[in-house]
């Protein structure tokens, strides 16, 4: 099956909006083993969404589209889908009831324009919209399928995952199995270099190395007539990676690393508390991101000035002032100091320089130091990125922050 | 001038990699004046790029693409391209010589593909890329324009700045010139209605809102024949808009709120010190991404634990067993001892329920109570979120913090 991704709507061409729902859908259709042909954006005008639509069914048997369900003239998706598939526009009783429960529930009067919302395509199997008012809908006719979703990231992925998913499941030839291994303190090209071989032999399952914002992510995926066989496949293939490269990876289920982490911190029942300098709160924020944690986390001092390094956490003036703020005495006497007042069981600390100010020659931008106290046991670490922003060397320092500690409390 | 904006390469359609430039692009043409009628992404596929380009010049005379330039096979654009407009590959001296100054500066060896970067259509005005190998071009034949840039943002935006910006501005009819004016604490439909009437009578200058997590901009847009002129028309426009809804408007060169106030308090040398629970460092993360700030942030506390909060910050036990940890009495004893503790000239606060879990039927989700002190003037302010997630109410949380301080010290 092979598929065009439409996202309709004048503000997508103003450059205000970025469009993540192409991204999101592209790679739910791939996980259907759908293939993605294009992604098109169009203003709400009937006449260039036609042309495009026509395009589309030239090459493709599935065009998603998003936005332009709304109540407003300028929403034309309904009236021009169902024209270029054969079909028209007929009052959906039930949907017009959900449309009135809506306006109902949220205390606000239902304008005429709502009404609008409930007439669909009279072949359509109607999606309802449990997070907004305008329902989706998907129409097959003469080889030519669409599905319709609602422009706002919250309610198309809400009804994707209810109801177009499911439809689409039914429709699609073969099943995909797939996961996400995380890495971190390995680069893309290195991995890539140590799994070559895996790599190149690919046919299924498939290999692919994705890196982001100081991670790397590799993504195994296998399409096979039934399930059962494609996961054998993928675990057998994970099984080979992680000989390799296991050691890089913190989790095998796509995770973000605050996750695994704090997820760690919690079923072991571990107390922490944090204390940052050049990542200013980000390492606690990162942590208290995560539901559940106020069960082990304490605190966090985030001591920017010198004084609130001495006075927070008891650094020694002479350390700071033999070894400098940014050291590895410094992070270290942070981290001491920090668990003497807490007396959390693990006690992590940064200091570095953040840049753009702030370098000495022995001390470059993206310098930063490390330490964690876990009990009685102490652990130092330095890194050195190369400089390439502010907010690249803090998400970085925080990012290594966790991998240090998730090593840490893993034993 | 009409122009489409098309992404080249297959990884687009995996849904890996967000399309940021689109984006970008449309922006940047919007400024000039020229017409976004179209986004298009297609995979690395001669055929299908030809019909994308076609069906573009159809409606459109100007054509920008981003990605596929580079060494590989895969990398079509410039063949396609140079075929549409009647033009054919040609060796270019200048551009092969700053290949292989590259090379040699990062002290890799250059391989015979990279100088196939080298070839460009022979009538094109070449542009160098000083950030990555793969020049970009413009070429313009019987009426039809493209202009095509590197896929890689960093490289995009370097080369669009330096070289498309001036190659487009001198074909572009007219002058865009526009502000944009950020609000908080104004929902975007009370924004519309207040400023209704200059919305639908426009013409020009236009008006127009957008929403963005928790804040709303508003964008005013001249385009006249010369650049004088069409800011006078954008600071009349701005005179009545403020008129308006000036209180709620933080800034008028789309800064956002965490560096406005930052500027503030450098500017006015003030010490400040942040305590925060819910937030869990957030705010403090959000100050000292601002280049600068050490000169007046002291520190922050997390006292993300009751216990925390007493012994950090010396709220008193009764406070919080009578009140609760999330109170008005609670934030402004956070905020009071904070300032005794650092002497810092502001101390801020905040306590709340960031969710999904912590609400009872007095204090629901969403609820945060926030203090400042300033010298010797107190103020509280309490808010409460719909509870639309922990992400949301933790962000929005940390926006109206930074927005009562920017009252507070804007006196």
């Amino acid at each position: 099956m092979k598929a065009t991704i439409i996202s309709v709507g004048t503000e997508l061409l103003f450059g205000q909006t970025t469009d993540t729902n192409s991204v999101y859908l592209s790679r739910q259709l791939q996980l259907l083993g759908i293939d993605v042909m294009y992604h098109h954006t169009v203003g709400d005008n009937a006449a260039r969404f036609r042309r495009i639509l026509e395009l589309s069914y030239d090459d493709c048997d599935l065009v998603v589209t998003t936005g332009g369900l709304g109540p407003t003239q300028d929403d034309l998706t309904k009236e021009t889908v169902a024209e270029a598939l054969g079909d028209a526009l007929a009052p959906d009783p039930a949907s017009l009831a959900s449309i009135e429960a809506f306006f109902a529930r949220i205390g606000r009067e239902m304008t005429d324009n709502n009404r609008k919302q409930a007439l669909l395509p009279s072949k359509a199997d109607i999606f309802p919209n449990r997070e907004g008012t305008a329902p989706g809908f998907a129409l097959e006719t003469g080889g030519r399928a669409a599905v319709c979703l609602p422009g706002p990231p919250r309610e198309m992925t809400a009804m994707f995952e209810r109801s177009a998913r499911p439809w689409l499941a039914g429709r699609a030839e073969g099943i995909i199995y797939h996961r996400t291994l995380r890495t971190f303190g390995i680069g893309e090209s290195a991995l890539e270099a140590a799994l070559e071989d895996l790599i190149s032999a690919q046919t299924d399952p498939t290999l692919a190395t994705y890196a982001k914002e100081g991670e790397c992510s590799l993504r195994i995926a296998s399409k096979r007539a039934d399930a059962a066989e494609a996961q054998r496949a993928v675990a057998e293939m994970q099984g080979a990676v992680m000989d390799r490269i296991g050691r890089y990876v913190y989790s095998d289920s796509d995770e973000e690393l605050a996750q695994v982490v704090a997820g760690r911190l919690i079923e072991r029942g571990l107390s922490i508390s944090s204390a940052e300098s050049c990542t200013g709160g980000m390492f606690a924020a990162a942590l208290t991101d995560i539901p559940g944690i106020s069960a082990v986390f304490d605190r966090g001092i985030v001591a920017y000035s010198d004084r609130a390094k001495t006075e927070e956490l008891g650094v020694p003036r002479e350390t700071i002032e033999r070894h400098g703020a940014v050291s590895r005495e410094t992070a270290l006497a942070m981290a001491r100091g920090l668990k003497a007042l807490t007396g959390s069981r693990v006690a992590v600390s940064v200091t570095g320089i953040a840049g753009p100010e702030g370098a000495t020659d022995e001390k470059p931008v993206g310098l930063a130091h490390m330490a964690c106290v876990f009990d009685d046991r102490e652990r130092c670490e330095e890194i050195r990125t190369r400089n390439v922003s502010r907010v690249w060397n803090r998400r970085y320092a925080v990012l290594h922050m966790l991998s240090m500690l998730l090593r840490e409390i893993s034993d």
